[in-house]
C-alpha cells in the first residue's frame, strides 16, 4: 500500500486531543474519517506526538496507507475536503516508503509554547496564547531553564499518569526569547527532544513562570528537577499557549 | 467632567461595526454599555476611526466623559471588567484635556492589513487574516502601490455609499512587506493617512491583489486612479484581514 506522510495543523480547542477516543472528538477521528470518505474502509493512522486536549498543531506528522496510488497534493487537497469545517488542515503531503513511519522514524519533537505577558482581556488571541497579567523576567526563565538541558531524571516534570517506561530523558533546547508582538509582549518557548513526557513541556512552562515572576529563584528548578518528586514541580500551565511545530527526521519527507 | 483616551483592541466579527447601531452589536455600543455600569446615565464616546462590520481594532482610540475623577489604571479595569464577554478590551487609558478630542484631534490613522498566502484551509487565523490560496508577487504589488502615494482624487478607490466631503486625500504610505509567520507568507500592507474614504483599504489591497496574481499589471492601478469611476477600481477584499493599528495625535495621550 502507498504510504504518505501528512504534516498537519490544527486548533486544539474543539479536540479531547490527537488520539482517537471513542464517541469524543479527535484529531486522529477526523483525519481518518476524512481518509474514510476517499476509500471506504477503516482508517489507522500514526502521528509523531500525541496532543493532550487544547493542545495545537503546528507540523504536526502523521502518515497515511491508501490503497490506490494518489499525487500527494491532490490526497492534501482531498483530505482538507473532507476535514471541513473542523479546524485541522493537511498542509503538505509526500510519498514516502513502507517502513518510514511518522511516530518511530522521528529523532526529534519540537514544541512552541506562547505566553502573552498583558493585563487586558484578550479579543484576538483568545486560547492560542496563555495569559499572564504581569510582565516577566525572562534572563531568570532562561536561567533557570539551563538547569534543564541534557540527560536528567525528568520525575519532577512529568505527569502522574504517564505511560513513558522511563522519567531520563534528553532536553535538546529550551529557549526562551521575549518577542513584540502587535498584541503585547510574549515570551516564546521552543523545546526540542527527542521524546518528551507526558505534559513535560506544560509543567516546565510553568514553573518558569514560577521564576519569571519572581516567587521561584532561577536555582530552585535545579532543586525541584533533583528531588526528582512530582510535588516539587510548579503548578502546571493551560494547554492553549501549546504548539507542536516541528518534527525532525533522517531526511525531510516533505523535501524542506 | 474629566475626560479620558482609551486605547481599544477589539475582534471585528461580532460587530456591526465601530459605530453604536440601535438592535445590533457595536464596539461603541458595548463600551457605552460598560461605562453606563460605573456611571449610571447615557454615555456618547467619539472614536478616531469608525471601522466598518468585521474590521478589527488594535490600537482604536476613542475618548469619554466621566462625573467623577478616575485612576486612569483603575477606569481601564472597570471597563474591562464590565466589557466580558465580548471580545473588546481597553489597552491604555490616560486622562486629557476637556479640548481633546479622539477623532478631531487625531493627525493620522494607520491600518494594517494581513493577507496570507497558502493553499490549505485556515485553522488558528480564521477570522484573522485574508487567505488567498495562491502566491503573489510582492514587488509588483509595491510598484502598483507607488502609483497611489500623495495627493489624489480617490474616486476609484472610494465606496459609493461613502459620506465624506471630497474624494481628494493624501496617502502617506503604502508599504507592503512579505512575513514568514507560523502560518505561511503574509503579504502585510501598512497605510498611512490623514483621514480615508470609505472602503478605501479594502479597495486598494484587493486591486493590489490583482496585480500581485498577475491579472493586472502595475500600471493598471494608476489607470484606475485617473479614471476617477469606482468601476474602475479591482475587487473590494473581505474584511477581516483589516486592523486600525494606530491613530497619532500631536502628543502622544498614552506617554509612549
Amino acid at each position: 500500500m502507498p504510504r504518505y506522510a501528512l504534516k498537519v495543523e490544527y486548533h486544539g480547542a474543539p479536540f479531547v486531543g490527537w488520539q482517537r477516543q471513542p464517541d469524543q472528538p479527535s484529531v486522529q477521528g477526523a483525519i481518518e474519517a476524512a481518509l474514510a470518505k476517499l476509500e471506504p474502509r477503516a482508517h489507522t493512522i500514526a502521528a509523531a506526538g500525541r496532543t493532550d486536549a487544547g493542545v495545537h498543531g503546528l507540523a504536526q506528522v502523521a502518515h497515511c496507507d491508501m490503497d490506490k496510488d494518489w499525487d500527494p497534493f491532490r490526497l492534501s487537497e482531498a483530505i482538507n475536503y473532507h476535514l471541513k469545517p473542523a479546524p485541522v488542515a493537511i498542509v503538505d503531503c509526500a510519498a514516502v516508503p513502507d517502513d518510514w513511519h511518522a511516530r518511530f522514524s522521528a529523532l526529534e519533537r519540537k514544541y512552541l509554547f506562547r505566553l502573552l505577558m498583558r493585563r487586558a482581556p484578550l479579543t484576538h488571541q483568545n486560547g492560542l496564547v496563555w495569559r499572564v497579567n504581569h510582565q516577566l523576567d525572562v534572563d531568570a526563565m532562561r536561567e533557570g531553564a539551563a538547569h534543564l538541558l541534557g540527560l536528567h531524571d525528568f520525575t519532577t516534570f512529568r505527569s502522574s499518569i504517564c505511560q513513558a517506561e522511563s522519567p531520563v530523558k534528553t532536553l535538546d533546547a529550551l529557549d526562551i526569547v521575549r518577542v513584540e508582538t502587535d498584541w503585547g509582549p510574549e515570551a516564546q518557548f521552543t523545546v526540542r527532544a527527542r521524546s518528551f513526557l507526558h505534559n513535560q513541556v506544560r509543567s516546565f512552562v510553568g514553573t518558569l513562570e514560577r521564576v519569571g515572576s519572581g516567587g521561584w529563584q532561577p536555582d530552585d528548578v535545579r532543586r525541584a528537577l533533583e528531588a526528582r518528586d512530582r510535588a516539587a514541580c510548579g503548578p502546571v500551565c493551560p494547554p492553549q499557549g501549546l504548539y507542536l511545530a516541528g518534527v525532525q527526521y533522517p531526511e525531510d519527507p516533505f523535501g524542506g
